[in-house]
């Protein structure tokens, strides 16, 4: 099966600690980088996974509180200095220009590459990013500031090749693309071999969320039913509910909650607060409403 | 004697790596702390040290490079996020104000003290802070930005009281403070007591320089004649001059002879380039020139 991985930069909150980084992630698509959200420090984070910066093209902001974005100038910059000249674009809401125009502007001679901004609709579930693998599509989410969740869609896989009826028949190369897109194949004597005798279907396509910032919103469930993964924050234990609240957070059992009514097939909390000296009580909280629950740390690899 | 101690939070170049992170170091003086230099990452290297952030109220920065800067605004929100109310006080030239006031606007909401942002005179030696303990002077760098390096010299230590005197004439507390700024003590019956016998000398001032980045100017050794401890950027070796000396760098082996010809009484090597997997080139080639020469790092504590 092709690459979906979830590879976590950082997942704590706000305040940073020496457990946790700031928000970041990168989604590795079938070798294809996407990053989101880009902390302070990220760029470190990055470069531990040992993947290839080159491959990065493509980073979406959730919202512009400095835990969520900071470490994007830092990055762009690094990009700059190791040679890069393909554009980068990045995506977030509209306050998001606010804040990197003026960095860029002053960095302008030290950046040798296109950096472009696309304020994202955020108050709806909008599709803002689409190639032939996979598409991205805002989440309205509730916190301090212009925010959102991304909900990554993959595209279908198209069929496996039998690779011996194709032997068998003497089907040349050339037919294959489109015996993949569903063709019959016509032999030499008029005889019709139906597609679904020259394939098997391709796996089922996957699809992922982020949701942080935001408070508890029940009605998430409807926009993310039966997703594969779910990453959702989970800032607070139930114990401090009314803090969660008043800061526009969720707790861990809200998570799981969430991601009970919504049938995923997996749920991961981050965005821990500083406060937890270990996230056990987080796990334990959501677990008991949501068995398949896990925790993000920083270095962790999920298989979507 | 009292602390004057530096601490090194980072001392790699432009490119971060996994081994160094980019400029920041803090002055621990007699309790009170100064920050140079503020690269991204630096508020986490800081909160490793265990020193107290709130002890912190003045940060020099050499340059806007990133790698010198880019920490700013991460650590004023930590300390607002932690509570601080006193007001911050940055030193640096005068681009830096083009950075960091867009930044400081945007995240006006979330800052709850006064950022006051000085810029200095970089062209001439020029008193730029000054306390009952300490004064500092920018240095002239010569580089790729408007930059400066930063010179603290401890002020005069004043005399040690000799306790036993004190008690042999029943000098009462009171007058401890004048015998230490220098006064005789006239005894009832009219003998004056010299302030010599009452007190011996304080430990001589000490200064520290922190030179970063700059191509080799031979002439600074004018200003840093006889100094305690100079930090020294070292990008390169001298293998790489040539490199240095377009990109306005030093080599370990200039930083040296620099340090040679200031009488300096111990040189402190930083800012290494990616490129080297460890310093001991460049390390050997200064000490070759002046053998009192260390390296930086990360977590290093140096006693001035």
């Amino acid at each position: 099966m092709e690459k979906f991985e979830i590879h976590i930069l950082g997942c704590g909150s706000a305040l940073p600690t020496l457990r946790h980084h700031p928000s970041s992630q990168v989604i590795n698509l079938r070798e294809k980088l996407f990053m989101i959200d880009c902390g302070e420090g990220t760029q470190i984070q990055f470069r531990k996974t040992r993947l290839k910066f080159s491959h990065l093209n493509t980073i979406f902001i959730s919202h512009t509180h400095g835990d969520h974005c900071l470490g994007l100038i830092g990055l762009i910059q690094t990009f700059s200095m190791l040679g890069r000249t393909a554009p980068i674009h990045i995506y977030g809401p509209q306050d998001l220009k606010d804040f990197l125009q003026p960095l860029l502007e002053f960095y302008k001679k030290s950046i040798g590459f296109p950096v472009n901004i696309h304020c994202v609709n955020f108050r709806i579930m909008d599709l803002v990013y689409e190639d032939r693998s996979v598409e991205v599509y805002t989440i309205p989410l509730s916190h301090r500031a212009l925010c959102c969740g991304y909900l990554f869609r993959e595209k279908r896989v198209l069929p496996h090749i039998r690779r011996e009826m194709i032997d068998f028949y003497g089907i040349p190369n050339y037919a294959i693309n489109s015996i993949k897109e569903g063709a019959d194949w016509i032999l030499p004597n008029g005889e019709c071999i139906s597609n679904s005798s020259l394939t098997f279907p391709g796996e089922a396509p996957r699809s992922y969320a982020y949701c942080s910032d935001t408070c508890y919103l029940p009605k998430l469930a409807e926009v993310i039913t039966g997703i594969d993964l779910l990453y959702h924050e989970a800032t607070f234990c139930e114990e401090n509910a009314a803090r969660a609240q008043e800061v526009m957070h969720t707790t861990a059992r809200q998570a799981a909650m969430l991601a009970k009514s919504a049938k995923v097939g997996k749920l991961m909390l981050g965005h821990f607060s500083a406060r937890y000296e270990n996230e056990s009580t987080l796990l334990k909280e959501a677990q008991q409403v949501f068995p398949q629950t896990i925790l993000a740390n920083e270095g962790l690899v999920v298989n979507v």
